[in-house]
């Protein structure tokens, strides 16, 4: 239990921000690492909250018309060389499946046996294999759109890792569509970019930038990749989501044609989209404090744990009733069109430790009920985006009337601080020089502490791009929607005239 | 479009029962193979029948206090060997992964690179990664029971494949759980089984037998493993399900050691349980006709259909607004707890073909609306559960109001109708030349129609067992629940005696 001058979490984020993000992880229950080299576990509570995230998206998806399949975790090496651009980007991290059976080799040990024809790569994204689907699936024009979702496992043989952000294995969701004209898939491009959006915003409380990627950080293969890109609390970037217009490259590496309404046979205009369990990262990393995890309500896998404080065991029975039925209260509260979902607490630890566990859990709103409490008709309710010891007495009707609100305001809440923050740490810069400072650390004691997101002219060349990178290890995270608006300039490496503003940042 | 003296699906169930349960897979668009070797594409009216099995499943999981985690895809080969029967059971259909990224060879191509120093198994299921993970998890009797559950996708290198019933990857639940007591473990085990029973009967409706495997059926590593086992309609037992005690064979070989309450260390009792995307199989074989698939409603990713019936372009604006307040009337109706799902089908296909289409995905009801109807504030509606041209004209009220109504009368039906089945194929057999007679085909071009269950007795030899498989091609499905209230007898082989009797059929 932490002691009142002390944090839960050690270290601080002020004093080592990536071990910090380790620490919030392990004390939330959220994953861990397994002996599966670069594989994470997902624990009950990051499960959870990732099969939150899958409900909300899912609807979002289905609300526009996409449905789900399941295509093969495989893919034949052939499949993955039909697109140049797209295989050399893969290359690099494949986990290749090179036999079909194990069998006791000359020490007795069991050895690969049974050795493919063909190796078979483990699905990094499934392009190349949907896209020999569809090409059997499409015909005519009349056949057209395809808007197809996934949820499925993916590998990508990282070599450094990182709960969430990089890992080996990771979840996640690709969409992949088809249509008759490059307008429509366009079209489909940008709004599963606003989905994105508005599902980071309204949901995991995250703001998000909207743009497309530079040449440099585009899908390989993609000839268009949008993004949005979040502001974590040490200032760096992080990269949510991604929806690629694939123009017709993979309806050519795939041959997806059909016949158009003049009886012409054309390729098909494709787009895929993803995002995975690098969100729930990005939830730790946007929200939690030095006291652990914050939990956005709408998202939380639990929105209250009911802690019953049992100091005499003749008020056992009594407060145990009385928190079951406010229990039952709760749950018959809604909150975001479901209903209040509640925690009791039973265990029989030090309530100091219980209540504690929670706080590094998460979860929104914490209820303590003692005897006086119980004698009084109240509770004492403690909210996780204030501090641990904030805590607050109030009369059990008021508070039951009054949770979908208290959540409401919390999801508010958070939101407003993460935009306040990143706006607060995005500005124009006009000079190298100042763009110099800006991305410099405070100290070198603190590495992670700079600038943020720097607003900055850019002539276009990947030389101007590439430099800045060597130099400060910064890069475009995008060209954001709109960017002309903010008129024109001199690009900040090379003075070459620029139409509008980027954004430059450190990023994940 | 079939004929009126056609029946959709060629052949039909008596002509060839085997290319039969294809076409309807085919035809109800459920799933089909992909160009990677035994691995299929399950299509979108597939996969939202499995999203619905999950979703009942999962909510009946939690219902009884277990929550998801999520394991690694990979399990290194030593893991793999810590339990020698296990690895024994799976190592002739392991896909192993040895390379972790693709080069270019000699000649240019692609060949894979970077060898792993242990080969990394695909998981054919996951005891002995969890084990692993239990056994850093669990280490006082105050952190049991675990009960974990995973949604997952596994991989068993099967070398002759069958949509859903036997593919390389398939989709499945795997729980996992740790007891302190042996009891607690047992019990946990039987509990799943009911579970798994419940969900077959009242969801699927397929009438299933619980029962023991014998030790020739039992899962490689477990001491007892339960299975439901059920009658498709050319009378051969589907295993559906099965619940594994585990003993402490899984604990000694992962180590998952706890302090006991009397300070001694002990290794946990734990257990296995599992269902997969076979199970959409046993929904194909157990109410699919010679029209195409027959969804039970609870099951059903759509329970009606609005095929509006236009005939001349002057009525069509008209009809399209019916039929929308008819679906929005009948969204506003529940069935199961859950908004009645409808589909509107505007394709401007002809009106037979698209009818032809849904009876063939097997959704429970069609509604027709023709400029008649509209006229007549009428609908006309087809019930997939009687003959596809058995149609009838109801008042639209009444036909709203009575939806719920319907859909549970149908899915009554469909269970009693499974049953009735089932027990018409299930008796006693005592003795050798009958038990023959019973499971010889009644013609040579028909080689799938033989009796059915077989209840006979059996001594518990090994040999007696395997001399029936060998002869016969006829397994012991399971020992059922109360196999000894059917009294003692002879075994059916050798004539010893038996104390109850047993399930014999042919078996997929």
């Amino acid at each position: 239990m932490a002691k009142p001058d002390k944090t839960a979490i050690n270290p601080t984020r002020v004093q080592d921000y990536p071990e910090w993000y380790q620490e919030v992880i392990k004390a939330a229950e959220l994953a861990e690492n397994s002996p599966v080299r670069g594989c994470m576990v997902i624990k009950p509570w990051g499960c959870a909250t990732w099969e939150n995230i899958r409900t909300h998206l899912d609807r979002m998806f289905k609300e526009t018309g996409h449905v789900n399949a399941y295509f093969p975790l495989f893919i034949p090496l052939s499949f993955l060389q039909k697109e140049a651009d797209h295989v050399q980007g893969f290359a690099k991290e494949c986990a290749v499946v090179t036999h079909h059976r194990l069998e006791a080799g000359p020490d007795g040990a069991l050895v690969p046996a049974g050795e493919l024809e063909e190796p078979l790569v483990v699905r990094p994204t499934s392009e190349t294999i949907i896209g020999a689907m569809f090409a059997k699936w499409i015909e005519s024009y009349r056949d057209l759109p395809v808007l197809v979702n996934q949820w499925a496992n993916v590998v990508r043989w990282e070599l450094r890792t990182r709960l969430f952000l990089r890992t080996a294995e990771f979840l996640w969701q690709e969409g992949h569509t088809a249509h008759e004209t490059r307008d429509e898939a366009w079209a489909e491009t940008l709004k599963i970019l606003e989905i994105y959006r508005r599902f980071a915003e309204d949901y995991l409380a995250i703001p998000v930038l909207t743009g497309e990627k530079t040449a440099a950080e585009r899908f390989p293969g993609a000839d268009t990749t949008f993004c949005i890109e979040a502001m974590m609390q040490d200032r760096k970037a992080l990269q949510a989501g991604t929806s690629h217009f694939l123009g017709q490259n993979f309806a050519k590496a795939s041959e997806i044609l059909f016949t158009a309404r003049d009886q012409s046979r054309q390729h098909a205009w494709t787009t895929s989209w993803g995002v995975s369990t690098r969100l729930i990262g990005g939830l730790v990393m946007a929200h939690a404090d030095d006291d652990g995890m914050v939990m956005p309500p709408r998202i939380a896998p639990s929105h209250v744990v009911i802690l019953p404080i049992i100091r005499a065991d003749a008020d056992r029975a009594a407060i145990l009733a009385y928190c079951e039925s406010l229990a039952a209260e709760l749950r018959a509260q809604t909150y975001d069109g479901r209903p209040v979902e509640v925690v009791f607490d039973t265990r029989d630890d030090n309530a100091g430790e219980k209540s504690w566990r929670w706080i590094k859990k998460g979860i929104p709103v914490r209820v303590e009920v003692g005897p006086r409490d119980m004698a009084s008709g109240s509770v004492f309710v403690g909210r996780r985006d204030r501090g641990p010891r904030e805590k607050y007495g109030q009369k059990r009707e008021e508070f039951v009337a009054g949770i979908g609100a208290l959540l409401g305001e919390m999801q508010a809440g958070l939101l407003a601080k993460a935009r306040a923050f990143r706006d607060a740490n995005t500005r124009p810069v006009d000079t190298y020089d100042e763009f110099t400072a800006f991305f410099t650390p405070a100290s070198r004691e603190k590495p992670e502490i700079h600038g943020g997101f720097a607003l900055s002219h850019w002539c276009g060349s990947p030389e101007c791009e590439a430099k800045v990178n060597d130099a400060l290890s910064v890069t475009i995270r995008c060209i954001p929607t709109g960017h002309e608006d903010s008129g024109p300039g001199a690009c900040i490496v090379c003075g070459a005239p620029s139409r509008g503003r980027v954004v430059f940042a450190k990023a994940y």
